[in-house]
């Protein structure tokens, strides 16, 4: 019965201006992609195989340090990426995740709800939270068309559940799609299964899921660190 | 050539769970709601007008301090609120700005450009960021429809700013419609601009003008706050 994740992390994190992958950026002390996977394990995943970006092997594992993780070379893409991880999944995984480094705050509960979601059978399940702001779609010149109806408008975010079958067969269409010459629109990995026409469940998602994209999203994960530190002590 | 702010501030604050109206909510030792008018005078916003909680104009009159802000009571929802306030700009106001409180650290360039367009000629203006997460749209039972096209999309926040006549003509046809029994479905004031055929522009918005909702913006507010002040010492 192993619950297995996988982490994609080869990206290389421009935005945050470190001059090193995202995954290795530091929260109080910690990387963020050990933190997420010490979130995982918490959360009741047996195996995590995270995806380094090819010749970072070794960096990574050196960050992970003794964590239950394998590290694998990244591939071109994501999709690539995952394919990649995929081959690492034991055979015998009953749910497989698909995490992302940089939601590395993620509550150990919202994993859990995941991975009990598709034990009871979902295919496919995304933590969303609903949308705080207001939304407008725009056009040339950045000129307002349309406010956009937030009804059962939710943000989604990891980790992202499936039955091991699911995953597989969302990202072979993906990839074929892709080496036909087709565009991957898909922005997350539900995407890819609702495009091969599996239903996605959702579970409550949290604030703390937040994605660390930029400095200022670097500063604030060191924030709420220091904060819950400074509560548990 | 005045430029005037409306403040809308009569909400509770339900959610940040103080007992409190939320723009009395402290951060960093200043109220929300003084540090919002604060941005707004940083950024060139001559006459701010502050709509408190009726009976509470006293302890918003507190808050504010020597600020050069006029306190003015609420109605019982946002658009009666606002008309209140629009009561007390001044007449020879050239660019009128809505501000929520809750987005405190709105840095002071976003309000000077949002100043900057309308008084280029736009009759709306929003400050917008593009949106991080996937979106879905979700029905019955939490379960995903569909993915959310992002092409174009983008989070609105505040300052607001409008050529006084179209704030004027946008909440008046908002409130003949709510008195004839139709409801409000707009969420922001550009949104009622949209509806009686305003073209509503953009300028770039800014992370730390995100909107303090919950206990853990709240925490987040109050890191950024530290995290500038120990920057600037």
């Amino acid at each position: 019965m192993t619950v297995a994740a996988i982490v994609p992390a080869a990206g290389r994190g421009e935005r945050l201006g470190l001059g090193r992958p995202k995954a290795l950026a530091v929260v109080g002390g910690l990387t963020l992609v050990a933190r997420a996977v010490d979130g995982l394990v918490e959360g009741g995943v047996d195996v995590v195989v995270v995806v380094a970006p090819p010749g970072g092997e070794d960096e990574f594992r050196a960050a992970l340090d003794h964590r239950r993780a394998t590290v694998v070379p990244g591939a071109d893409d994501r999709v690539g990426s995952v394919a990649a991880a995929l081959g690492a999944v034991p055979r015998d995984a009953e749910v497989v995740l698909v995490h992302d480094a940089a939601r590395c705050l993620c509550p150990p509960e919202v994993v859990r709800a995941v991975i009990d979601a598709v034990r009871a059978g979902h295919r496919a399940v995304v933590p969303a939270t609903p949308v705080a702001d207001t939304l407008k779609r725009t056009g040339p010149a950045g000129v307002v068309i349309a406010t956009v109806d937030r009804t059962g408008l939710a943000a989604v975010q990891t980790p992202q559940g499936f039955d091991p079958a699911t995953l597989r067969a969302a990202h072979e269409h993906a990839r074929s799609g892709r080496d036909a010459g087709g565009p991957v629109t898909a922005t997350d990995d539900a995407g890819l299964a609702e495009e091969i026409g599996v239903s996605v469940a959702t579970v409550p998602g949290d604030p703390r899921a937040f994605k660390v994209t930029t400095p200022l999203d670097l500063a604030m994960a060191e924030a709420l660190v220091a904060a819950a530190t400074a509560g548990a002590s």
